[in-house]
């Protein structure tokens, strides 16, 4: 899209918030309005109504908008003097814009009028010509937002609505929003009962409940068998770690205001641990390291808590507690290229093994020459670091974005973005330098010969929070996880209790080739039990009857072909079997 | 040993203490007497030395008792006017014992002298009557100890020996304890590299080091199968609640002195959970629940934080923050019996397969009749919770000791205990009803007639903590674990470089069936590659020489029984996986 299609789109936008506007005016003429600019794929308008509206109103609203368009009035600007645009603003009783009016400092004020006289509003523009540019709108949803941002002032209730040019652009964006709604891990979470977020046990602090844990607990038996056939060791240290740690590694100096206020025991001073990374380097000092050692690759679950202001919280995306599936590699110089090159064939295993494909890199670099001074370590291992990690990147035939100036002030980094269902980006991975606590820390080994070295450190997290990347991994997948992970692979149906004992028989068997399976034989109709069974999106359900019993097979309904036909018990294990093997995801996806 | 032999028995290591301090005065004649108990197993006595002594001088000191038993000097009581004693003691300089005197409210000052006054100590004694009465001693270590235990004091040196009748009994001893000290878990935990107390990261919160923390995830994920095969469900919540939860609980009334200080965000109050069992409430009550949901069994492993005095943590067995093998059952009355029962299956089957014998049961129950007003809840539910418990107990003929009065204010129940190898006792599982907690939290379900009713709820931990667990486990097994749970299984050793490309093989071999297994490759000697080995306590050293790759066997060389001939590769491998599958200890052991 081009600039003049962009700001075309943007005034068909805008002037979509002044329909609306004038809409909602001639339904409620005591309402008082806000601000109503263009946003990303559509628009909003704040009022202030003498009564609640319902989300049923919107669509009144919508009709009367649409009138408004199909009438095709002229939207023109004129440019009022101080006294009367504040005589009419007083006049027609808008409080929030005389307020608005006060502040702008123009001899002249911009006002559009739409139609003759029909609506006018204090703004700057650009609009369209006539309403009948408008174009194709739908109200989507109503939220509160305080007047101004001012939480201390009062809430409004703004509309929001989407619009664009032709009917079809409309309706597939519509679509689209549905598909993401429908793949929204928030709603996914709850419907296939995966974690909770309990007001009472606290905001951001996700609850993994049982179907949540099982997938939680095969990712990190996936990681730590990936991990350990990588060569790596994996330690646990405690939430809480005392001041002094944080003290050295400097974290209360750089990153206390993301850390929760201190807890005291005795004559103590605790921190709830927001990284992992102070305790790792006393577990790398508890014995001295020879460059036989390395690279000592340090892995850890590690559970951290970090401040974020409520207001930012959102689902398993952004939380206040997270557990990283971290891990601290310790290298020679001569080691930082295969240690690299084996991070990212680690991560293009796990990615390729869950079926995650929707990602992108990005390298934050330094910018030394214009802003050195921030940086801390030697501007020599800097450069190494930062042309290893490009080198990998091109090497490997990635495509990356390169940020110069975007690295921490401790060291340089590789991180993997991506961007969820309603377009919002987040980091999933990351593979960062660190130049600054193996100084603070006093981190050495003895090089080949005999002389103490600091080894270079990368700090590296595959899964950089099992909260953020479920809610990923739930929205790309829609709940239909691959079947090595889902946390119910199997339920079976009988008809009818009469079919009950050889479903059972064949719940035994399937449950002995340690598959996670179910048997629903509650007394219910087949149709309400393959309802539940879809509800939780189980990857097969197994329907048992007359006629299995006299072949001694199932009938399987796999999640989206719906139904596959009869197999002998013991073909179905073996397919099962494989595609768990293989990682694939089910036939049917 | 009947009381009077238990007096003798004390007089004589009383008088032990005083032939120690007889030998430190002809030795160091400048030192100061603090005070000379018998203890258990022993004696000590406290001085004031001049020049600090080492642990050498013990010899010495040692040598000059023994002299003073062999001239089996009388030990004779005389009472002592006020003025007598303190001239006495101010002439000698005996400033500690002259502090005591001034304490003493007698007329007469007992004072115990032996030899021909070659000894004298203000003392009540009772003491044997000569010095050749004191059998034999021996002395085992020192230690500061604050005068009067008081740390605003002086520190002296405590002088430990330990004293029998017989020189047999004085051997046995000291070989338990030399055995004792062998096992000891913070000896074991450092040489096979178990875990770590940082103390920069705190006390009492211990590090998993990588062969710990191997062990501790075979647990846990035998704990999952085992009680998912019980038809348990396992969460996972954070480490910190809200303050709300707490109060609801009452856990802030009742427990706030176990609890670490609050945590502050916002606006709003956290503190580190002591307990998993509010937020288990709550994910109770996410649905609402009939009585065909029970039982409904909710497994976690949930790290909690209480704070310990510092002077009480010891290793794994007392530490701040830890990890519990926890669940909440939740039942009718009618099935308390059988989930009562299916607990202690788990609790067999547990302790079995990690063959672990050493514990006994213990009921705390009620004293309703005389304290009726220190519990909460239903008298009625109390007795048949009581009953229940107490049956569950006999039935399965089960040893148990019952303690009136000592249930919690909310609940009977049975601990288990466990005497470590220095005789310290700690409870290691739980299983315990709570009739408190489920009507602070509105637990409650449907029940056939369509009733509310709130439900029995069992709190219950098998593994009651897995730091304290490991510190019995360790002990018990003196570090040789069973080969299903050892850190690492089989160390492959070839004999020169020229045997390593076979040993490759077979370490891929064993690899490949999924052992845990290492190739030491290093360019050592064979025998201090096993010294390596024997270290960590590898159950299976695999010896690969000429005669191995001939034959296309291995050597094997068992924990214990350090040799055991040759085997087929598969043969081995078959035979491991045997001992797992039955998780039987090696046959070694």
């Amino acid at each position: 899209m081009d600039n003049n299609e962009e700001n075309k789109i943007e005034k068909m936008r805008h002037s979509a918030s002044h329909v609306l506007a004038q809409a909602v005016l001639k339904l409620y003429p005591d309402a008082k309005l806000g601000i109503g600019p263009a946003i990303e794929n559509g628009f909003y308008y704040d009022f202030d109504f003498a009564e609640p509206i319902e989300e049923e109103d919107l669509k009144k609203i919508e009709k009367e908008m649409k009138d408004i368009i199909k009438r095709d009035l002229p939207i023109k600007q004129v440019l009022l003097k101080r006294k009367e645009a504040t005589d009419y603003l007083q006049k027609t009783d808008q409080v929030y814009k005389l307020e608005l009016l006060e502040e702008i400092p123009d001899e002249k004020l911009s006002f559009y009028i739409t139609g003759d006289n029909e609506f006018a509003d204090l703004c700057r523009g650009p609009h369209v010509e006539s309403t009948g540019e408008v174009g194709h709108i739908k109200l989507t949803k109503t939220a509160g937002a305080y007047w101004r941002g001012d939480e201390k002032l009062k809430m409004l209730t703004r509309i929001y609505g989407t619009a664009f040019e032709t009917k079809e652009e409309l309706k597939d964006y519509l679509a689209k929003m549905d598909e993401a709604e429908k793949r929204n891990h928030r709603k996914l979470g709850k419907q296939l009962e995966l974690f909770a977020i309990i007001p009472e046990i606290g905001q951001g602090l996700p609850v993994w409940l049982p179907r949540g844990y099982v997938m939680r607990r095969i990712l990190e038996d996936y990681m730590l068998d990936l991990e350990r056939e990588a060569g790596y060791q994996h330690i646990l240290t405690p939430h809480i770690n005392k001041e002094i740690l944080f003290k050295t590694s400097g974290h209360l100096d750089f990153y206390k205001e993301s850390m929760y206020a201190p807890i005291k025991v005795e004559d103590e001073t605790y921190y709830l641990k927001p990284m992992n990374c102070p305790a790792g380097m006393m577990v790398y000092n508890l014995s001295p390291k020879s460059y036989r050692d390395l690279p000592y690759r340090l892995g850890e679950f590690g559970t951290v808590y970090r401040y974020e202001k409520s207001g930012e919280l959102h689902g398993l995306q952004r939380v206040r507690g997270f557990t990283q599936n971290d891990a601290h590699i310790f290298c020679t110089p001569e080691q930082l290229d295969d240690v690299l090159n084996e991070t990212l064939n680690l991560l293009d295993t796990f990615y390729k093994d869950v079926g995650f494909d929707k990602y992108t890199f990005r390298l934050s670099i330094s910018d030394w020459e214009t802003k050195g001074d921030k940086y801390a370590g030697d501007p020599e291992k800097w450069k190494i670091a930062e042309e290893a990690l490009r080198k990998v990147l091109v090497e490997r035939g990635l495509e990356f974005e390169e940020m110069p100036g975007d690295a921490a002030f401790y060291g340089p980094k590789i991180d993997v973005q991506a961007v969820n269902v309603f377009g919002k980006e987040d980091s999933i991975s990351t593979l960062q330098l660190d130049f600054n606590e193996p100084a603070k820390f006093n981190i050495k080994y003895i090089d080949e010969k005999g002389e103490e070295k600091e080894p270079f450190l990368i700090h590296r997290a595959l899964i950089g929070s099992f909260e953020r990347f479920f809610a990923f991994l739930i929205e790309h997948h829609g709940g239909d996880f691959p079947l090595w992970f889902a946390p119910e692979q199997v339920y079976i149906i009988p008809i009818s209790e009469k079919h009950n004992k050889y479903a059972n028989e064949v719940y035994q068997k399937i449950k002995d080739a340690k598959m996670r399976v179910r048997i629903d034989d509650r007394n219910k109709s087949m149709q309400s039990k393959i309802r539940d069974a879809e509800k939780f999106k189980i990857p097969y359900i197994l329907i048992i009857g007359d006629k299995e019993i006299e072949t001694e097979t199932v009938s399987i309904r796999a999640r989206k072909s719906k139904e596959q036909g009869l197999m002998k018990v013991q073909e179905f294990i073996d397919t099962l079997k494989e595609e768990i093997r293989t990682k694939g995801v089910s036939e049917s996806n």
